[in-house]
């Protein structure tokens, strides 16, 4: 596999004058790839119908020479002014009820069909035109679904449509049987029943909580809608070209299936922000933030790179990545000299196709003025174009590489985020979280790691780790708990039926475990209850009943963990040390050798290298080695 | 008095191939009571006019068989779907103008005359069919009055009910008298003037505070509007039935006058969730909720039910008893074993004629799926149940008792809740908190407390304490004044007229009694004011001036409580050991004993008996007892 | 210049045969002002053109009577109902687009046409009755314009008049360029381009923030419509009298341009609540808000005294000065005894001609019931009338004094307050704030501070001090870097151009100094950087290049401000040890001695005296002199 770098480009933001000068200067940078066009469709379209291409075409010329390659993408993000003036509804509400107006970005509900077909419309045009350009060797659509809380709308668009998802789900046809719907939702609770889908509103402005089964097929249709709305530009992308189409996905977000969306792709690839995910989005104690606010959380990236191989079944990209400091986070510090070139190597070693910066150059006016670029607004080099240089350098002499599978896997579920966000149970309690410590202990230890769809296979894995699954269908749990690799589950697992229900027998019901939840606790954040042999168990405690062998207890006695042969049950979110003794029980099991690593040093192995990552400013030693600060070591 | 036990159930929620199972359990538990039907409109009436009592007969026929008394619930609190698409107007408004819309439960304004006509036609239909059903042996309407802060409604419903209450209330008839209500609430400042009644809005979305005097009328309109509301379904099933009355209030709900609602009453009855509020209501340091995590607040549920006693006029109920972990406070920790057991007979203690716990069985989908019951949703035993069982042994063995009078009186006035939260003057100050902790000093002193209504008389009593009676009538006042107790008044009394004006001569104007407050401070909580002798001032603080002898005085020298005689003023918002030096100087002055309490240790004496609770997991020595940990000792 | 006492007070609030009491009482006290009239619109005007002047012509002639002075208000902050019935959308709609209704004060929205009429005939009503009125001896125009945020509305009217302004704006005349809007604002980026003006919407509810240059364009808008409203008065006013005329602006507001509004008037004035301002307002830590809790903040009032010296072009007054606690800030506590003759004195040694407490008699009934007045309700004395008639009896026997230019001068615009608003790029970075901490050093240190608008010349100063301007024009960047002042500018100093973008060459681009801010980062407050020789950058830094001096370092090397003779660039954000060393490093430059003046204790020197002012509890020393508890020395 080739591994090859890229930028972010707006040639409608300059003069057409300064285009070849930039392209030459990313072509010297040693840049393979530029992404464009995606939020330009005032200008491809300033009026319905009146088409101007002629700029975009110069572009993409004008970088072809310079032996660019063009990723461009479809400007359905941003319409124009024109746009919502032609469908005023088009606008998603928010869960308060009111509209999300033209102004920014991403003002429109993926519910609305007027829309659809106006974006139909640009597509083809972009698809038609550019299909066949030979510089235009990737798409990307649309860009950063769900970016700023846009996935879930409460407009009438969407409850139009809601209920005709609704319908289908329940019963079939158009009529549908309100009464399944009933019955699966429990809506006999609280006289909740409904005598026909019109009546059904959305989940929002409810006296308290609306059922949790009303929110969970909002989620999920939610959720759907952002499938079909790709799916249609993915459609017409495909009549017209052979490219690969990509989407940009924005670090955790997981208002909708990534899966699903990926599904339709040929590329996952996702917005990499380490400092502004730190301050913004990575839950973490003050003294941590301090420790890696120049550097990023360790962790973070990784899971995402892990996560997009998966969403992209095994090609991935980065199609924006942090140069300098942003303008979004609570505080936008710069990252420490080297950083830029580690997060990109970070990248390749998780197996990226390519990695892309954003943006080439500062852009002095409207909402990202003070997000940096590789070139400062003034056209000189910013800090991070040195260092993207040298990692192409660096690529020039590597050797080539493929990305081996893991010896551990993880699994991730969309569905089970929206679940624990429905029905946390305790204050703060996230899935997303869950599965993240979980990641973080694996990374701990030293073990490299691919995360796993729901679903899917578990096969050729020395140990799986499986966390928060509320949901789990039975041939899932099946496949799940018959594989040879060890397997931990829990907690929460198959705590609830497909609509949001208690089962009976009672969760988690697996085969080959005897072990039942018999009650669940959530604690204080203050009040954790110790291990014997340590750490804690903490938050979210489960009652386990049933004649497994215990795994850990509790100091008062109570199992905490408990296994037979291959096949374990964690009922308790447990602290780091906790998560630790979690890891390493299954990694003896499974007879995998660990290696603890020093705070902030990680290290992937891609089949070929192990590369070492020091995120700390301090020399670090492990395993014999010495890791420069802020460095990366390729063995 | 007999005391009892009792569960919640809803037959509606299961097959009726299970009901004589689930009865024979529940009186083999020794349960006496079932409380059914307060959410089942949907199945009573599933269409307009289209009853549906079959169901409901067969199962109260199947619990009565058992041998079960049947507390039947009007389901006004869960109007169906189509209720509300005959009357969309019938849902309240939020203080943001938002509807608060049907998918839970509670989705109507108590204004609506509309909705008035469905409640009365139901509760009729019920009344009709049931009033003389031997089985069903008590009522319940509506549930919770206020949950879910449903009390205040903006709704234009509202607006109209209070135009029509203002009219009758300045001036009588229909004209009203414009002019009297400028002059009450003093619009004249600010050119709030009205011409008409009609112009009157609800006192929200203005552009900073509302005149208080127009937020007083407009809560007091509210709290009557329950009163009618309630009085309407009363009324009805008096016509039908000879069974009592009750209505379960729910804790910590102040927005309505919980005495006005009971004078219409047999029983009151209240829910008691002492570790959901614990977290959610109690307001406390988090190592005191560490410390009572598990078992609840020592003196909050105590402080209901003597509330509750004073409401039902001596009769009341517990309707609704934590049974294990509930679904709806920020953490929701397991009851240490036991708890289940101390809590009923806590209530007993403080003459509870009955102990219903919510509920039979954990249902397995909805809203409430996380709250534990006796049962678990497999049917299996919950610990609840066990205990439960054990109560009921215990009852049988008890020797019958009544309700003593206690030594000391505490009047509770939702009015003056209402007053201080419209104008707290310093952040935080709560009423409420305010008569809590002085029950709370009373009860660490080994105090039994009756809760008095304003204007109760104090007749009986050694000594009163009457903290922040804002308003006070001159008849309650003189009253209170020239009675034999040693009372307690202050701070904050009579510190408006009935208007919310500030009254002149200046307050408190007690006869007998020579103080005025010149001034009133309030003060950041990191700025207590030492007490001489010990002790804090804090929050809020009065300049106090007159002849009156000093009882507590600052370090600085300036009185804090002054007294003459048995009549004491308070001009302070004290700390715990401030509040104590308070009660024991009564209780001296009163010729009380008292007895020093460790905490989490608390007693009471119903006439004949002295409970001690220990609410604490160690073994506890007082009064040459030893308490166990976590249990009820009878001397 | 002669210096006065006054007071505020409603005669339509009390009983008219007391006013001739209230009179006599005043004058007694030597009090020389009474303002009247500014909420009395109701009384004024009960109908539409039913004007009912007896009640004021009676007052004016009792108080003028008694030897006051009165200082008439215009009444248009309380419109009357029946103005809103007239023009119900007359109301101001906030960022949430919810009215801001009727019931208290201020709900008016300034770009509503019906409304200026309605203000221009009550005023001219006013003006032609009273203007020449022989007692009305100043007038003051509606009441604390922006008090509440009442300057940003979103309603029809505002944007209506928006799209009038930004035609006029960009292009001129009534079609205006919208190609010349786009191209200002940026609005390529993110396809924000519009083909009419009539399709641009208000900055809110905008999925993500709205374009910076789109906000900027509306808070100049806004401002713009508090000038053109002030000025409907003035022009009114003027015809028909000759007295002064003046507003009362409030502590911290910064919504609109005074100094703009300001220069129609003759007289600023505001209105000073210490202790209100200290736990509302103020940015401090809680041991400092207790240290200064009953004195207010030492900075903070003479902060907006030089402020408004500069708004009034030097004539101003306090038209409203805390006597006792307020009832609006978190807490309320008293001033400690001789506050209330300090903050008389303090604004006497600033240059305040007047100063007026407010108000004569407490309030018994609506808002304002808890503030405190010269009087209680009950018209007995309170505390500050004491200490009012003891500045009266000291000022019959002070100096006549008049007020020299300060040595130093700081500059404070109102647009880099939004401009930084709109934009901190970090949490809590607030222009305001980064100006008061640089106002504060200034006092540590004892030197003596006018304030300078924008764009005034600096002559005359020997220190000049600019920070955060981050629009700066050509013009006045020029005035400032060539003046002979010692100059400090930065951080952020022209950082932006007219329409919000970041200019190229980098900025701050000075004549005259070679430095070029290449980056800026914004840091966790967590994370100071500790400078050479002391102190810490902290918050925001900016990256310094080009060959000017270094004059602060950070302990790792960074330049954080450099200089070329007189022209120093601060490029951080610093903690107040840093502060201190720019301060001392500027006076140290221009000669200027300085004094470091313990905590709580500051002087002003007005061109005769210095005035010592010890804020604290206790005695203090400084420069030999003995400065009592909460005193006043003048030397």
């Amino acid at each position: 596999m080739k591994r090859t770098l890229g930028c972010c480009y707006y040639p409608e933001h300059w003069p057409e004058s300064q285009w070849p000068e930039d392209a030459r200067r990313m072509a010297e940078a040693g840049l393979t790839w530029v992404r464009i066009g995606e939020f330009a469709w005032s200008r491809l379209e300033p009026a319905p119908g009146d088409y101007r291409f002629d700029w975009l075409d110069r572009a993409i010329e004008t970088l072809g020479a310079a032996g660019l390659r063009v990723v461009l993408g479809t400007p359905t993000a941003t319409p124009p002014r024109w746009v919502v003036d032609r469908h005023p509804d088009m606008l998603a509400l928010d869960e308060q009820g009111r509209p999300r107006g033209f102004g920014s970005r991403r003002h429109y509900c993926f519910s609305h069909t007027g829309y659809h077909q106006e974006c139909a419309r640009i597509v083809t045009q972009l698809a038609q035109r550019y299909g066949g350009n030979p510089h235009v060797a990737a798409w990307q659509t649309d860009n950063e679904y769900g970016c700023h809380d846009t996935i879930l709308s409460y407009s009438d668009a969407a409850r139009r449509g809601f209920r005709t998802w609704l319908r289908a789900r329940y019963g079939g046809g158009n009529a549908g049987d309100i009464g399944a719907l009933n019955a699966a939702w429990g809506n006999v609770f609280w006289s909740m029943e409904y005598d026909d889908f019109d009546q059904i509103d959305l989940p929002n402005l409810t006296v308290t909580e609306p059922n949790p089964a009303h929110v969970l097929d909002f989620r999920r249709f939610a959720s759907e809608q952002v499938v079909r709305f790709n799916r249609l530009q993915v459609d017409i992308l495909r009549a017209h070209t052979t490219a690969p189409i990509a989407h940009n996905y924005m670090g955790k977000i997981t208002d909708f299936d990534h899966f699903a969306v990926g599904d339709d792709l040929e590329i996952a690839s996702w917005d990499s922000y380490p400092l502004g995910f730190l301050e913004d989005r990575v839950q973490a104690d003050p003294a941590y933030k301090r420790a890696f606010a120049q550097q990023g959380d360790p962790d973070f990236q990784a899971f995402h790179h892990d996560l997009y191989r998966a969403v992209g079944r095994g090609r991935w990209w980065i199609m924006e990545q942090q140069p300098g400091p942003v303008n979004w986070a609570p505080y936008n510090p710069a990252p420490l000299p080297g950083m830029v070139r580690l997060w990109s190597w970070e990248a390749f070693a998780h197996g990226a196709e390519a990695v892309c910066y954003f943006r080439w150059r500062q852009a002095p006016f409207a909402q990202e003025q003070m997000h940096a670029g590789l070139l400062r607004p003034d056209s000189q080099d910013a800090p991070a174009i040195v260092e993207a240089r040298q990692v192409a350098q660096e690529l020039a002499k590597a050797p080539e590489v493929g990305t081996a599978q893991a010896p551990v896997a993880l699994v991730f579920d969309y569905q089970a985020d929206w679940m624990w966000a429905i029905q946390p149970q305790g204050r703060g309690l996230e899935y997303f979280e869950l599965v993240f410590q979980t990641y973080r202990a694996l990374r701990r230890l030293g073990l490299s790691v691919d995360i796993l769809r729901p679903g899917a296979s578990p096969e050729g894995y020395s140990a799986v780790f499986a966390p928060g699954l509320m949901h789990l269908p039975e041939a899932s749990k099946a496949a799940l708990c018959s594989g040879k690799a060890v397997t931990v589950l829990g907690p929460r697992t198959a705590a609830r039926g497909d609509s949001f229900a208690i089962p009976v027998p009672l969760p988690p019901a697996l085969p080959g475990l005897n072990v039942t939840v018999s009650r669940v606790e959530t604690l204080r954040p203050d009040m954790p209850r110790a291990l014997a042999g340590g750490g804690h168990a903490q938050l979210y405690i489960e009652e386990l009943e049933g004649s497994a062998e215990p795994v850990l207890n509790t100091q008062a006695g109570d199992s905490i963990m408990v296994a037979k042969d291959n096949l374990a049950y964690l009922g308790a979110w447990l602290d780091a040390q906790g998560m630790d003794r979690v890891v390493q029980w299954a990694c003896d099991k499974a007879g995998l050798q660990t290696l603890a690593l020093p705070e902030g040093v990680r290290r992937r192995f891609d089949g070929t290298h192990t590369y070492w990552f020091n995120h700390t400013p301090e020399r670090a030693e492990v395993a014999g080695l010495v890791l420069e600060p802020i460095s990366v070591l390729r063995t």
